[in-house]
C-alpha cells in the first residue's frame, strides 16, 4: 500500500521552512537546497512540490498572507462594537508576539527582495491599504470618525502609522514593546473619533 | 610630480557608487568588486582607501547620515516658526526626490541586512527616534502642542507615522507623491497643535 500523504500539511512545512531560512539568513539565504536542508526533506522530494524556487517563495508568502486573513476574519466574527473591531484589526497586521514577528519579518524581506528583481508574484499585492481604506469608511458609517476629517488623507495615515509601528517592532523591539504599541494605535483612533 | 588628489572626493565618489550597487542590485551585490566596477577603480585602489568591505560599507552608511543631518542644519539656519520648522526638518526624512528616495533607499537596505549579519557598525543608530521626540518636546516648550496630549506617545506615533510615510513612498510611489505626504503630514502636525 502507498504512504498516505497529506500534501498541503507538506506543502505548508516546507512554506514554513523556507520562513525560517529567511529570518536566519536573509533572502539570499533562501535557495531551493537551503530550503530543502531545513525542511529535512531531499531536494528530489522538495521539487515534486514545487518545481521552481519562484514557485516556492510565491507559495511561502501566500501562507504569510492567508494567516493573517485568518486571524482578521477570526476577529471579525467576535461581532465587536465598531471601533474595538477595527483596533482589533489593525493589531493583526503588527508583529506583537513570535508567530506574528516571524511573518512580518519573512514579508518585508520578501517584499524588499522584489525591489531587486524583475520577478512577477501574482497576487501577492498585500491590498492593507485598501483595506485600511475600507476600515475608515466603516468608521464614518458607522458615526464614529470625527466629521471634519478627510476619509481619504486618513486612511493613508492610518496606513502609514500601522506600517511604520510593524518596521519598528522589528527593528526597535527593547523600545517598542506590545503595551506601548496599543497605546499608540487605540490613542491615534480615539483621536480620529467623536469624543 | 606626484598626482594630487582630494582623498575625500575620491572616497565620496566611492561611496555613491555603492549606493547604486545596493539600489540596483540589493546588498547581496555590494562587493568589494562590483563597488570597485562601477565606481570606475581598480581593486587596489579602492582598497588603498578603504582595507575591508565592511569599512566601506560603514562610510557609505555614514555619508547617507551626514547629506541628511545636512539638509536638516540648512532647514534649521532659515528661522523658520516652530511648527513650520518641524514640518520641514521631517520632510527630509521622507523620500521626496530622486536623491533623498536613493539615500532612503539605500539606508533601508542596509538596516535590514544587518538584522541578518552579527556585524557591528557603532554609531550607526540613526537616532530618529530621539531627535523626533526633541521636536516634539520643542512643539510642547513653544506652547504649540495640545495640553491633552503625551509627549511620549505622540513621538512614538510620529516616529511611526514618518517611517511609514518613507517606506510607501519608497514602495509605493504611484500613490503617495509628494503633495500626497505633505498633506498627510502638515494634517498629522495640525491635528496635534493647538487650534
Amino acid at each position: 500500500m502507498p504512504k498516505i500523504v497529506d500534501h498541503s500539511e507538506r506543502k505548508s512545512h516546507i512554506a514554513e521552512a523556507t520562513w525560517r531560512v529567511i529570518m536566519n539568513q536573509g533572502m539570499k539565504g533562501a535557495t531551493v537546497r537551503n530550503i530543502a536542508q531545513e525542511a529535512g526533506v531531499s531536494l528530489g522530494a522538495l521539487r515534486h512540490y514545487f518545481s521552481t524556487q519562484h514557485e516556492l517563495l510565491a507559495f511561502a508568502m501566500n501562507l504569510v498572507k492567508d494567516r493573517a486573513q485568518a486571524r482578521i476574519d477570526t476577529v471579525l466574527q467576535l461581532d465587536l462594537p465598531p471601533k474595538e473591531q477595527v483596533t482589533r484589526v489593525l493589531m493583526e497586521l503588527i508583529p506583537l508576539d513570535d508567530s506574528t514577528m516571524a511573518e512580518m519579518e519573512v514579508w518585508f524581506a520578501f517584499v524588499f527582495h522584489l525591489k531587486y528583481t524583475d520577478e512577477e508574484y501574482d497576487g501577492l499585492n498585500d491590498n492593507i491599504y485598501l483595506g485600511i481604506h475600507k476600515m475608515v469608511e466603516f468608521l464614518d458609517e458607522q458615526g464614529i470618525l470625527k466629521e471634519d476629517l478627510d476619509r481619504d488623507v486618513e486612511a493613508e495615515r492610518l496606513y502609514a502609522l500601522v506600517d511604520g509601528l510593524a518596521l519598528h517592532a522589528m527593528l526597535e523591539p527593547e523600545r517598542l514593546d506590545k503595551q506601548r504599541i496599543i497605546r499608540v494605535l487605540t490613542g491615534h483612533l480615539d483621536s480620529i473619533s467623536k469624543g
